[in-house]
């Protein structure tokens, strides 16, 4: 029964904490969306103070008490998959965060609160000299956390491991090699076709106003209901879970582009509807939190993919559009579809097509690696991302905001996490082939507008399991494999030799 | 040095609880604006789990050892009016806390919370029997606090003093005495005048998007600018300070009367421009924190009122509405005046002109001494509410919902909070004589849509003070007299005389 108690204050602990974060998470979507101007100082202050708490919460010296106390007892072997997984994931953080000094993760926070901002402007002005203090200061922060965390091959590991349990970058190295030449081959033949879209189907005149209702009949299609969520308007569109019941996104609607509405608002009700299927019962503890951020990622890519840029989609979809944009109307299924599946070389990641989508993260996944290596310095980063682009999709940025300062997240100290987009990518490709082995023709239902076996199957498969399982092992579990890039690779080639009558 | 390091450990402990409390206002002010409908219940446990880490902190024993530490030192001597405020209130909290056990704190948390999502419903269906185990429950548990806090008449002077520090049912008594004649005898010669106001002024066809524009515009020109700020709707009207540079309003638009919309958004300013006044710098701790919740009221009352009922005020705001209302374009400046200041006796609190508005309240402080005294039964309540409100302002209610359900204070356990909205109306009264006396001619002013002055005087006065100040000191400091209800009747004589013709 000490056990059992110590499991017990373990559970209200770390409960708290996530009632915490969820009202930091609340605070950040405020910041993003409704906050006044003059509110944004008091507001960085705030979050600093919520993770500065969270972190003394998080290295309670209790917490290990109370964990020795349960992992050296009979009640872990006779508990559950969920208490277990929640004891396995509770000893991962807490050991992970004593690594860590106070004072180290409150200069992270400041660092990253100071750099996110001067990025927001610096990025718009083309101003790569003064943002480039702050990024010099959160390289250093983030060696020094990777060597308080430990590595077995290169720093890199250290930070890659915080947001997918276990990756490596060697790991990464053969992934990215496994995608890059077929996807150049695939880039290439897609170059050549005589089959181009047609500019006039997306581009044009589309009132936000309308953009609007076609995106909500469209979310609501998928299964996210604006009785649990909501959608807004910010500069960068995200997907935030305040809790169970409650997950919103946000867009950004593009008065001549269709796309960006559309794409981003399923893109981010994919993120949600994870959020919002998780097991409820086990809100704030490791059985009631998403699995990985590549996880994550692979349900918002799946629905706006695998899902929202299929042919089936598209007969559905479309008689929502026809009513408010005539340029949808009036294009045909073929130049419809071919429309939001457009391959061209970009220069902006979020922006890209799903067949260059990678190798906008392989760059930047070597350049990182690079850094953490010291094999290249961080003032060469504008002239490196330039000619590495210039090889991978043989276009050159003129401006460093169209190359490397154009994500947020260097910015905010958020080494190694581009990698996890790609293993989205794969995961989603992966999980939408064992769906459809395991239910049939979906391409049939969604035709008809119906999601809803695709989203249980998910929800059975992915959400439900919280952390129970490892990323790898989850999608193991649900595909019968482990991760691989096959289904990625087999689903581009087959679906753009289709479109582009390759 | 030892007692500066106590008092720099106190000033983080309780800015640190301050940025968690600010937190649980965002989330109280998402909770009634933009929340998904399903994400009521996390929210509620959400608030819940907030509190109780509050009170853990407010009640952390290291306080009191801090205290102490500086108590005992010549520190306190030697500081500034600001840090010896800090240490009073950090003291009178502290006592206060630590006499309520952490599960009466809970258990009251949880029946308000439980309370007010029940009367809600319940007041809607005049259901007073749902709500009525509720109303019990909470008077035990408010009397158990009351008697865990101490108290030297009656059990109501310790809730009474949690509102307004040194407030007592005595001293309230014989306020209440003071007015009700004097006011009872001037709504009985108004309603004599043969002077009535026209109906069709604010009565009518009001478009929301067009209130909406006229309240930005007013709210703008006493100084309170949504870059500090916001205006949203919601079923009750509230202001809300989330920190310095944030304070946001809501009002509820009636598109068939005129005055709830601008009334609600004048008043609701007033208690934003108070929080957008406190000292900055000293957020989070008394010395940057209001008086009192009654000097709160007199800053919302005194704009809604002194400033937004006069006539000069009108001078100003009229051109602003004759463009949006066409009765109000067509109304002569006689009849707008009267029609903004109409005294007629009515049902509801909230709706109550300034003459009628103390008798409501005074009903309710004496319906709650009473209880507390056990002198009546809280079961026979809805009886003796109508029977009192016969006596003073000649009507009845009809239903429960018009009469002792109307509010939604003791449904959340607020019992002593109504009679700091009378304390407000004697405050603000009270404050702008001396304002008058101090600026000049502020008719003139205000007519020409100038209000710095008075704000500027207001901060000088009131704002800037946080809780330097006894709220009674407060006032003594700014008009040169101890808090007095004389400057109201004489306010409210002069006012309606005129208007009315008496």
């Amino acid at each position: 029964m000490k056990a059992n108690d110590a499991y017990q204050w373990l559970v209200q602990h770390q409960t708290d904490t996530a009632y915490l974060f969820s009202t930091a998470e609340l605070a950040a979507w405020d910041q993003r969306t409704y906050i006044p101007a003059q509110g944004h100082a008091h507001r960085s202050k705030q979050i600093e103070t919520l993770a500065r708490l969270m972190h003394q919460r998080g290295t309670d010296p209790q917490i290990n008490d109370r964990l020795q106390e349960v992992e050296s007892s009979a009640f872990l072997h006779e508990a559950s998959p969920k208490v277990r997984a929640n004891i396995r994931m509770w000893r991962r953080d807490y050991d992970r965060q004593v690594k860590i000094p106070e004072k180290l993760a409150s200069e992270i926070a400041g660092a990253s609160s100071a750099g996110e901002s001067v990025w927001e402007s610096a990025m718009q002005e083309n101003d790569w000299d003064s943002f480039f203090p702050h990024l010099e200061k959160l390289l250093s922060l983030s060696r020094e956390k990777a060597e308080c965390l430990g590595y077995a091959n290169e720093p890199y590991d250290a930070l890659l491991d915080e947001y997918e349990m276990g990756l490596t970058a060697t790991f990464l190295s053969s992934m990215f090699e496994e995608l890059q030449h077929p996807l150049v081959a695939l880039l290439r033949k897609i170059q050549d076709s005589a089959v181009k879209p047609k500019h006039s189907v997306l581009h044009g005149d589309f009132p936000v106003s309308k953009q609007k209702q076609v995106c909500v009949s469209l979310v609501e299609a998928i299964g996210y209901s604006l009785k649990s969520g909501r959608i807004d308007e910010s500069m960068h569109p995200f997907s935030v879970g305040i809790g169970p019941g409650d997950s919103r996104i946000t867009t950004r609607y593009n008065p001549e582009y269709l796309g960006s509405g559309i794409f981003g608002c399923l893109h981010e009700a994919g993120h949600s509807l994870y959020e919002l299927g998780l097991p409820k019962a086990h809100f704030g503890t490791p059985a009631g939190i998403f699995a990985s951020i590549g996880v994550h990622e692979s349900q918002s890519r799946l629905w706006e993919n695998q899902v929202g840029r299929s042919l089936a989609f598209w007969k559905f979809a479309r008689p929502v559009l026809d009513d408010a944009f005539s340029s949808v109307a009036n294009a045909s299924m073929d130049d419809l579809v071919l429309s939001v599946n457009e391959v061209k070389p970009g220069l902006i990641r979020v922006e890209a097509d799903e067949v260059t989508y990678n190798l906008h993260v392989m760059l930047r996944f070597e350049l990182e690696r690079a850094l953490f290596k010291r094999e290249i310095d961080p003032a060469e980063l504008p002239e490196v991302w330039s000619t590495k682009m210039e090889q991978l999709l043989g276009i050159r940025p003129l401006t460093v905001k169209e190359g490397a300062m154009q994500d947020v997240h260097w910015s905010a100290g958020m080494f190694g996490y581009f990698p996890t987009y790609s293993l989205g990518n794969l995961y989603a490709a992966q999980l939408f082939a064992a769906a459809n082995r395991d239910l049939g023709d979906l391409d049939e239902q969604f035709g008809k507008g119906e999601f809803s076996e695709l989203l249980g199957w998910l929800r059975q498969k992915v959400h439900q399991k919280g952390q129970c399982l490892s990323p790898i092992e989850l999608i193991r579990n649900a595909t019968g494999e482990l991760p691989t890039s096959k289904y990625f690779l087999e689903y581009c080639q087959t679906k753009y030799s289709k479109l582009y009558q390759l």
